[in-house]
């Protein structure tokens, strides 16, 4: 068994949290599969989902617990190995039961468990297994960083790292802090699916403050970011709030800016260890009319096979991006646009332009390289991140897995 | 040089035709890269062009000539080895000039030559070259089968094979041909591009009516193909009548069917000459509520990297299926889906069940297998025919072009 790589950041940990992970024999290679985050009483919580219509059956009970009980939460339980999804009835009253255990072993509700899974698709989530090694697990928990590391490691499937980052503010005497925990690398193992994010605060806010601070930020992180083009059935953002740190996150810019880059430097590291990427990408769409055009060229250029592909050659082939921007749907002129690799332009008003080819060549080489794209229609811009597609890609997700 | 496998379709001539080749040297390979069709005087002509917005020096003159000349038309000639795209006005100058030279030869006006180019984008044209060869071009013109079958040969790029279909169709004592020829692999190769269509037929038609017919036609073959989802700037079909025939395609479903079939057998061919493509995969999509909602979902699932991948792997992994479809954009109510895979149902109700895996991946092993998807929506259907991502199509796509 390799052993995970560390993640670099810090791990700070707010008030009103408390971690342990077991290992339920869910995983073939024994690794912990069980992890669960347990939060204060009074703590809140907003989610955002995924937008696939096929939804796993623990995506369904949380949603519905959430909106049942105006965000009270009193624990994250979180199965990796499983993911539950497609499973039918059969498969939602599995993820009943897992949380009414949990709920009895708390002194708590089913609906205040929010459940998580993610691993293999189609497969019946093995119920007595992770019953039988939740008395330990609530025995376990700890508030310490070790616990909360434990966490971030439980939650990988096909992750070669787990994927952490926290930030702490102080406002007058007072201190709150993000602790943000992901796993991810694209939808993209065979059967294994999804990213899970899960952000502790000790914030003080109500569920729809928390809704809104959220939301806002995973439009402008995670759905700004792409491995494969292809959404998982069981994506996840979950924001839980102790209330401990006694600050208000509602008109705090420093607070929601925190929270921004938490989920930031989260979405880097899901797409930094996307399967099988050499080369991150950082595409700069500038001159959109707006947010949204921007957003959908990007995920044009992001999402082409002949781009993705180039990407993996460093090659600095701009007539496949011009040719992705033409068909994105977008009215563009392509005798207005520019385009940029690493630091030189390498085609002006849609025609090629003379650049030094080997140092394109180099700023491709490197782990991250910015590819900017000036479409002359107006003055919104964004970032968008993805990688490149390798043949490592392909036979990771070739391989016949039944 | 490997020489280029043969087409097994039969060669049959329409009246009114010659055909003649070149190699002007564009190629560095040495091969054949001018083709000439001369059509006899009074013939028309129709075409549909890529839908992108980049579009290449060619097909902005090709689509403004048949215009300006309500599709009279008296030769169709195609360069192969560049494709004139993203030349700026240069290209256009460059295209213009060549049409000039050609209808001097012709006795024609220039705006009855229609152009098209095909192979590496931003590289100014070879005006020169063209220039040079087309007075021996013209000369040697003939109304041969092999002409015909060398016209096809000339204008490939990185295609292995020649892709040809034709039909003959007796109305009464009256005889009529279509010959399709056309070159394509997807839009797959480092920097070349481009399926290009040409059918030639001796039946009698106006430029409206071809271009109904042919629009009907290409949007029930050409549209429903796909190997890498990447649409070309080049893009051309083009239908030319020279009324020899002396039979009306007006009102003649005979008719009409064989040149449904031409482009069929075409779009077919394309597909499975498609780059590094092991399997040709027929989706089946049933149960639809209208043909373009099916054509969604296809496309969903023919350019998901994790479909096309598992088809690599001949995986028989009906949860990406599932998951592509969720991701559409329909409405589909995952608990009504059933997934077929050859001639075993795999996913029944949005949920797996019981199926015989070895038999499934031997189904995806065959060189064309049939993946059905019924939606429980409503009673339309259609068919797409799309291929598997090998490593091969990445290598091939990755090499380092500049």
């Amino acid at each position: 068994m390799k052993p995970l790589q560390r993640c670099a950041e810090p791990v700070l940990l707010p008030e009103g949290f408390s971690f342990a992970t077991a290992a339920a024999g869910i995983k073939v290679s024994g690794r912990t599969d069980l992890a669960l985050a347990e939060a204060t009483k009074g703590s809140v919580a907003a989610a955002v989902f995924t937008s696939n219509r096929v939804v796993a059956a623990p995506v369904q009970v949380g949603r519905a617990f959430l909106k049942k009980n105006g965000g009270r939460i009193r624990a994250v339980l979180v199965n990796s190995g499983n993911a539950n999804c497609a499973t039918g009835k059969a498969g939602l009253t599995a993820c009943l039961s897992v949380c009414k255990d949990a709920a009895a072993l708390l002194g708590g509700k089913a609906a205040e468990v929010f459940p998580s899974s993610t691993g293999i698709i189609g497969v019946p989530l093995p119920v007595e297994k992770i019953a039988k090694s939740l008395p330990k697990l609530f025995g376990d928990r700890a508030a310490t960083e070790s616990a909360a590391s434990q966490f971030a490691d439980a939650i990988l499937t096909t992750d070669t790292r787990p994927k952490i980052a926290s930030r702490r503010v102080k406002v007058g005497t007072k201190t709150v802090t993000f602790l943000g925990i992901a796993k991810g690398s694209g939808m993209i193992h065979p059967q294994l699916a999804t990213m899970l994010v899960y952000i502790f605060t000790d914030v003080t806010a109500t569920a729809g403050e928390l809704k809104r601070a959220l939301s806002a930020a995973s439009e402008e992180t995670f759905n700004r970011i792409s491995v494969d083009g292809d959404t998982s059935t069981n994506d996840t953002v979950l924001l839980v709030a102790s209330g401990k740190s006694g600050l208000r996150l509602r008109g705090s810019a420093k607070l929601e800016k925190s929270l921004l880059e938490v989920c930031q430097s989260l979405a880097e590291q899901i797409v930094t260890d996307g399967e099988g990427a050499q080369h991150v990408i950082r595409l700069v769409i500038e001159q959109a009319k707006s947010k949204k055009e921007a957003l959908q060229i990007a995920r044009t250029i992001a999402h082409s096979l002949l781009v993705k592909t180039a990407w993996a050659g460093a090659d600095p082939n701009w007539g496949r991006i011009l040719a992705a921007i033409g068909r994105s749907g977008i009215a563009v002129d392509p005798g207005k646009v520019k385009i940029y690799i690493g630091d030189q332009i390498v085609c002006r008003n849609g025609a090629g332009c003379v650049f030094h080819a080997e140092k394109a060549h180099a700023a491709l080489s490197a782990p991250e390289c910015e590819v900017r794209v000036q479409l002359g229609r107006g003055r919104s811009q964004i970032q968008f991140l993805t990688t490149d597609l390798t043949s490592e890609y392909v036979s990771i997700n070739a391989h016949y897995s039944t």
